[in-house]
């Protein structure tokens, strides 16, 4: 059975009008989208590719979190489920393949082992669950992955549908109101796996064309609240300014200096930083300062949280001024299913494409499902690395290459039963 | 004529009912407004203010920028004319008295001026023009005293009605939706006189009731552009981050170090920071940083812009960012009017009101039109000096204190015929 099912491939017709499909919702002209999680353009694709299940036979079911999923019976009701798939919603005028990529080649690859293996002589031996999950980018909500990690346990569904944006709005309002709270209960999935562009330009610069992520970097997400006090910008004297600006700067400053500071690799970032009441002549009153740590090892992390925290009484009072840590999420380091590794490995052999090993620093849906399932994260290539921006960009043939090695490893799972243990193992 | 004028008062009364009145607009419950220039609870206390107008019999003119004057002839059309006033849009969420007093305490000076002189066996020799100009604040369109610049010839019309407020909104579709764009030809006034909180403790801590400005300070407000590049926080290698934020941060600390730096007095601050896209997980592309400098002496301000320019290139660096200034504005440091600060301190000692000198370091309307005519700044205190803030207050009394000396002003420049010359002599 080996020979023919190693001769299928996606339909890349069916691929490439997908893909151009889904890249017309939220599209700024400049060749990104802007789809924020449960935006208006969001709720476009995602009516979209519920209509594709449908129209091709799928079960569509909503969960209580938004996630959708579309489902095929091949095997019958016992049948091993295998899930694939990804997020369709994007950054704030990020790019189209961010997200959008898994999903539709998750689709594609299911409707080719689907419609092909009969005709090889071979029958389904499992099911499939194509997923879209709620709010990975964790751009208009946080914290990211909400919609997994609430699938995976790893976070309280109520306090998920209270998150709010920068408006206030909530998940649970918007669920609701763009028709995606729903209340089937979500299948069970017996392995996940997510086909995702690279966030780096490690693969272009290799020539690999296929990088399964091995290890998961952790990472501590800070959020801190520096509190000032407001005031006219002109006659308050200096020394009587609490400029919680300034304190944000010193803290800002630190948080890079951590980076050189530490004994092996972190990387950390403070991107967002909302400032009340930002008006030029006013003494800001208050900053709240968004700031990621991340480090593939578990004590750097926490070396780099507590040095940041035993800093802060020391930069706030350079600018009098208070600062505390209000929240921290953090994330663990983690190893992804080596036996799905060495599938990808296989996959990607015989079809003749040069392949690397790489971590994801970034966050995936596929992190958070490797926490209660044998999981994996598979990356294909970005032109500079460039992700999260409107010219991030994956050549159709380094796409579909990609969609080919999903294929090949869906289709090994399918013939071995869905065994993990009889698959991949002659890399 | 002496006699009887001194013993004019205004009616305390009516003031209270005026400032309770106009304190609804916009109000936040907690004392304080939120009546940003233009919007529909800055458009609902000017509609309320041009009632009050014309309910008395003053003729309303509302020029092309905005500006709404409040005119009442007492005396003839060749009779000298007397303005006063202030401004009634708010900071965001700021404070009830700032700006208000002004306008409110200049309608009930005029009032009672005209309702009285007659009684006491005077005539009227000025006519009289109670002023609120368009958006002092600037914090919703930059720069601030945009009204009364336009009215002195400082700023161009066609740039201040293509000022865009954080969305995008142009000055000139907001006088255009809330009936303010005018196209009466605003009121040529003799002199100016404004009456203001302080935005000090020094009154305070003094026990003065009354302070005249006698300097206004210079300031020079500089925009910053830091352009960065757009990417990912996680899988972006360190080295090649181009963090806009982080170059910010350097930059403000830099502009806060020129306090200690500078040889004489300054002040500085960057209270305002656009950031893009502000997205807890992307490196941010640009920021943009509103900084202000402010200074008594010409020498000391025009030296830290300059150290401020030069120091920028390394500061970027630091950040592999770029950092350009895109534009200053500059407000040159001055004096009030001698004759008015004369005639403010005998109304003062006059009425036995405590009273003492103060620069005024924040922008006043008064600032502006004192480039075209002999004007005057007046303060009364503020409890903390706290001021663009909820919890902003002045007593009643003192208020009233400050509506009688500025009655006293206009009462002796009226008994002088309009003659800054002949009043205020004898201090």
């Amino acid at each position: 059975m080996r020979e023919p099912l190693g001769s299928l491939r996606i339909n890349a017709d069916l691929f490439n009008a997908l893909m151009g499909k889904i890249s017309e919702f939220g599209a700024t002209g400049d060749g990104g989208v802007h789809r924020p999680a449960l935006t208006d353009a969001h709720k476009a694709a995602r009516d979209w590719l519920c209509k594709q299940f449908r129209d091709r036979g799928y079960e569509v079911m909503i969960d209580d979190i938004g996630n959708v999923f579309g489902h095929i019976d091949l095997a019958g009701p016992d049948a091993p489920l295998v899930m694939v798939g990804s997020h369709l919603d994007s950054q704030p005028y990020g790019g189209r393949f961010d997200g959008a990529y898994g999903v539709i080649a998750a689709l594609c690859a299911v409707e080719s082992l689907r419609n092909n293996t009969m005709k090889l002589g071979a029958t389904p031996r499992c099911n499939y669950v194509v997923v879209d999950w709620m709010n990975e980018e964790g751009a208009r909500f946080q914290p990211s992955l909400l919609g997994s990690s609430v699938y995976a346990g790893a976070v309280d569904r109520t306090f998920a549908l209270s998150r709010t944006d920068m408006t206030g709005t909530s998940v649970k309002a918007e669920l609701k109101r763009t028709a995606y709270m729903g209340s089937d209960p979500p299948p069970r999935a017996d392995c996940f796996i997510e086909f995702h562009i690279e966030g780096d330009d490690k693969m272009e610069k290799s020539g690999a064309k296929i990088a399964p992520f091995v290890r998961h970097w952790g990472a501590s997400k800070v959020r801190i609240e520096v509190t000032g006090e407001q005031n006219h910008t002109g006659p308050t004297p200096m020394e009587d300014r609490h400029d919680a600006v300034l304190g944000a700067a010193y803290i800002i400053a630190k948080i890079k200096d951590l980076t050189e500071q530490a004994s092996d690799t972190l990387y950390t970032s403070v991107a967002r930083l909302d400032i009340s009441p930002n008006s030029p002549n006013i003494i800001p009153g208050k900053a709240v300062l968004f700031a990621e740590l991340r480090a593939p090892e578990p004590d750097i992390l926490e070396w780099a949280e507590a040095e940041l925290r035993s800093a802060l009484p020391t930069l706030a009072d350079r600018a009098s001024v208070s600062a505390e840590i209000v929240s921290v999420e953090r994330r663990p380091a983690g190893k992804f299913d080596a036996r799905l590794i060495a599938l990808c490995k296989r996959a990607a052999d015989d079809l003749g494409l040069k392949r690397m090993q790489l971590d994801t620093i970034a966050g995936h849906d596929g992190v958070a499902l490797n926490a209660i399932m044998p999981s994996i994260v598979v990356a294909v290539p970005s032109v500079k690395g460039v992700i999260h921006r409107h010219d991030e960009f994956t050549a159709d043939e380094d796409l579909v290459a990609g969609a080919n090695v999903l294929l090949q490893m869906i289709a090994r799972l399918d013939a071995a039963n869905g065994s993990l243990d009889d698959v991949g193992d002659n890399t």
